[in-house]
Order: structure tokens, then C-alpha cells, then sequence
């Protein structure tokens, strides 16, 4: 057991589907759900991912990890609400998709009394919920850990164990590459789900009808949380604006070649796609 | 029994899973497969999709029905070498995604011996050829028929038949209403399928590690096949043009609510993709 008891702040999707693997995996004792919603909290109880639940911060007791699960934007505040609640040891860890912000705005708050490490899960889906966690999300995964000169090595290797418990893989690297990588594979991707759905939408007068798999596919992540987004969005800003800055150059490339009849100039920018995208697929 | 012997030249993925699911519902007798590659026919042999092939169009035979399922800009020309060897009274159909064009180019080839019905069956995978080919591939899908002036209604109503026996429901609308809808259903979204896979491998070092669902689902389509793409974005220039440009001032105007930290805005925007996206996810 690596850690005894824990809190999870957030039993969404990768809150819950965490503490639900690593309660399977044996790598934790005890898990209180904390939340703001009892009907949600119920749903964890019920499906059998957290021990116990609360929607008290102080009423979680002496833990020996806290995890925040929170949207991006809303984490430095629990963090502030939560600290008085937490006995000097506690391993305090998030599961951000923006680590910059978040890891520069804990440390302070959490050093250096109880040791902060930063993580991000690469996985998900558009679901959110505590009914949306899967005890298998995270297998076959990668989380990405991003510590800083002052994270306590300790602590960080107890985080990573903590995630190669529930199947993933651990990649360590700075919060700074960390947004710039994440940018492209996902904020960017988001953005474009969000923008492809609402025009065609706007422009498809009998959109039910005309979907097809390809446009399902590519607007899948559009049902995700907009208040998920947004905080994204607005925690990695200068980032995501480079990456829809040179998304918009190469679709307009696309574009040109199209506009202009340029087979030899499409045909290379097709197979480069083509190339990139079994890349893509490569893991899977 | 609609059509007693057929030729269906182009067994990939869409003619082969139209020959293999017709001969299942029994609304075809004999049908031979027609294509330039040996082994490609060899395997749809092997799969029973069709009952013989050949890789002559002069060794045909009288049929009654041919179709063709070959890439968009070769259509005119396989059906200009392809007439000769149709009697009087055989229905030619095709399959492609855009139909403007080939409406235009077909039914001069083809009238007024033989009645031409231009058709598009609104399935499919990135995958191609006829190992891609599935007996179910129409089963709930919707069929798209482009009638003229010209078309002869036993013809059109023949061909709506066979793509109800193999479970598509029809939809009859002008080329250019067609041609317009899957601007922004279809051809758009690959054209931002293939934008993003190329763009995210020209930044991202390690695109194997980082790629997680939403990538992976959002640049699925660019693996598809560059020649039939090529095709589709030349044969469809305008609408394809409109629907970039549109794609390309929705992402704008996201991005500038990122940009200006315009909360409001940028919720409206999210909020609207939802919606849209509840509409593509409802026929599933």
C-alpha cells in the first residue's frame, strides 16, 4: 500500500476511475469521494469507486494523499480550502491536462509542509461523471509527470508508483513541454471539434440525417464539458493560440492547393497526413 | 430479383460491400467484379463478394445493371470505355461523394440507351479495397439519389430498391443540394482530418507517445485513401472552398475569445458545438 488513506477531490471521470483502479490495484487503503454533489457522490458509492464520500473538505480527516480532480481553473482554490485540512506529510497530487499554471500556483500553497507532484493521465473520453469512471481507464496509458526543482523525489516516486499501478506509463517531463505537447495532441483537437460541430451545424439544415461516420468521429470530444474546456482554454492560452494559429496555416495550405489546382502540392500534403496519422494510430 | 446480371467495376470498399450485400438480400443474380488489380479481385473472390471477375471491361458480358464504384475523376472516363459494352436498356449507377460533376459528365455518355442513376451511399471507414468490404455496411445507413430531368423513373425507382435491400433508406435530392450538404458533413471534415494529422506531425517529436482518444478519433479519416480525396476536393472545389472558409472563421472567432479571455463568448460557442454535437450523435 503506498498510501493509506486518501482523499479524491473531484469524482468525475478520472478522479473516480483512479481511486476505483487504485482501491483494485491495492496500491491505496481507504478513499473518501469528496464532491459537491451528493447525487454524484452516490453514484461513486454505489458503483464501488471510493470507500466513502463528503462534500465537506474538512470532514475527509487525517489522509496521506489528497488528489484533485477538479477542473483546471478551480484547483488552485481547493487546493487553498483544502491545505488547512491536511497534517504535514500529505502528498498532494493533480490530474490537470495544464500543468504550467496549476503546478506554479500549488507549490506555493502545499510547500513546504506536504509535497506536491503534478500528473497528467492521457486518457479520457467526452464523458464526465463519477458514471463515466472506468476501473480499466488508465491500462495501456501514459502520465506524464512534471516536477519541478522543489518536488520532493519521495513523494514523486510514490505518485509515479501510484499511477504504473492502475497500467500507465510514466513519462517525466517539464510543465512548460508538457502544455506545448498538449497543445497540439489535444487542446488543439478540442478547439477544432468545438469549431467543426457549431458550423456545421449553423450551415446542415438536416443534421441528424447527414452525419456520418466520418463527422462523428471528428465531433465526438464537442460533447465534452464546456466548463472543462473553457478552464483549458484559458489555462494554456499562449499555447493553444500558436497551435490553431499553425492549424489554420496548414488547412489554408490545403486550401490553396485545392483553390489553385495544385495536385502535386495536395497529393504531398495528403501522404504527409497519411504518414503522421499512422503514427497516430501506431499505439492503439 | 431487380437486375439479373451485374458489373460492378471497382470492388473496393463501397462496390464490394454493395455486390457481397445485394447478392445476400437477393436482389442481384450474377455479379462480376471488374478491376485493374489481380490480387485485389483474388481476395473478392476468396470473400464471395462476387461470382466471377475479370479485369477487361469487354469481358463483361450483357448485364443489366452496371455500377460503378471507382475514384470520383475516373468515373466519366471508365464509363466512357465501359459503354460500348452495354446493351441497350442497362441501368448504369455509381457511387461517388461528389455528384455535380458526375451527373454531368455520365449522363451524355450514357443516355438515352442507357438510363443513368447517380447515386451516393452515405457510409464507409477510411479503410479501402475489397478487404474492407462488409456485408452490413449499408444496414441503417441513408442513401442519397440525385434524379435529373433526364432520369428514367423505373431506372431511379430499380436502384432505390436495391439500396433498400441492402437496408440504406433514400433520400432524393439535386446534385448540387448533395453536393452542398456533404461540403460540410464529409469532404470538410477531411479536409481537417488530414490539416491536423500533418500539422500535429510536423510539431509533436514523440506523436507515437502522446497521441490519446481525441486525436486519435479526430485525424481517423486521414488515412484514408489521397487519390479518392484528391478527387472529391478537385470535383467539388466550390462548396469545399465555402465550407473551409466558414470552418475556417468559426475557429477564428473561438480562438479570439481565447485570446481576449471573452468567457461569455467563448461559452456561447462551446454551448452551441454541444448542441450541434447532439444532433451528429443521435442517429447513432
Amino acid at each position: 500500500v503506498l498510501f493509506e488513506r486518501c482523499a479524491v477531490v473531484g469524482v468525475g471521470l478520472i478522479g473516480g476511475s483512479l481511486a476505483w483502479a487504485a482501491r483494485r490495484a491495492g496500491t491505496v487503503g481507504e478513499v473518501v469521494g469528496v464532491g459537491r454533489s451528493e447525487a454524484n457522490l452516490a453514484t461513486a458509492r454505489r458503483m464501488g469507486i471510493v470507500d466513502r464520500t463528503t462534500t465537506e473538505l474538512a470532514a475527509i480527516g487525517p489522509v496521506d494523499l489528497a488528489v484533485l480532480a477538479v477542473p483546471v481553473r478551480s484547483t488552485a482554490a481547493i487546493a487553498q480550502a483544502l491545505r488547512p485540512h491536511l497534517k504535514a506529510g500529505t502528498v498532494v497530487t493533480d490530474v490537470g491536462s495544464v500543468k504550467g499554471a496549476i503546478v506554479e500556483s500549488l507549490e506555493p500553497i502545499c510547500l513546504p509542509d506536504c509535497p506536491f507532484v503534478g500528473t497528467h493521465p492521457i486518457a479520457g473520453s467526452e464523458r464526465s461523471g463519477a458514471a463515466a469512471a472506468q476501473a480499466d481507464l488508465f491500462e495501456g496509458s501514459r502520465c506524464v509527470v512534471t516536477p519541478t526543482a522543489q518536488t520532493d523525489a519521495d513523494a514523486q516516486r510514490r505518485i509515479e508508483d501510484l499511477w504504473r499501478g492502475v497500467g500507465a506509463e510514466i513519462v517525466v517531463m517539464s510543465a512548460e513541454q508538457h502544455d506545448r505537447t498538449l497543445a497540439w495532441t489535444s487542446h488543439l483537437v478540442h478547439a477544432i471539434s468545438y469549431a467543426l460541430a457549431k458550423s456545421a451545424g449553423d450551415n446542415v439544415a438536416d443534421l441528424v440525417g447527414f452525419a456520418g461516420p466520418s463527422l462523428r468521429d471528428a465531433t465526438r470530444v464537442a460533447a465534452s464539458s464546456p466548463a472543462l474546456w473553457r478552464d483549458i482554454f484559458f489555462s494554456n492560452t499562449a499555447a493553444v493560440l500558436d497551435t490553431i494559429d499553425g492549424f489554420q496555416a496548414e488547412l489554408q495550405g490545403l486550401r490553396d492547393a485545392i483553390e489553385s489546382g495544385d495536385e502535386a502540392e495536395l497529393m504531398k500534403r495528403l501522404d504527409r497526413a497519411g504518414a503522421a496519422r499512422a503514427l497516430i494510430e501506431k499505439r492503439r
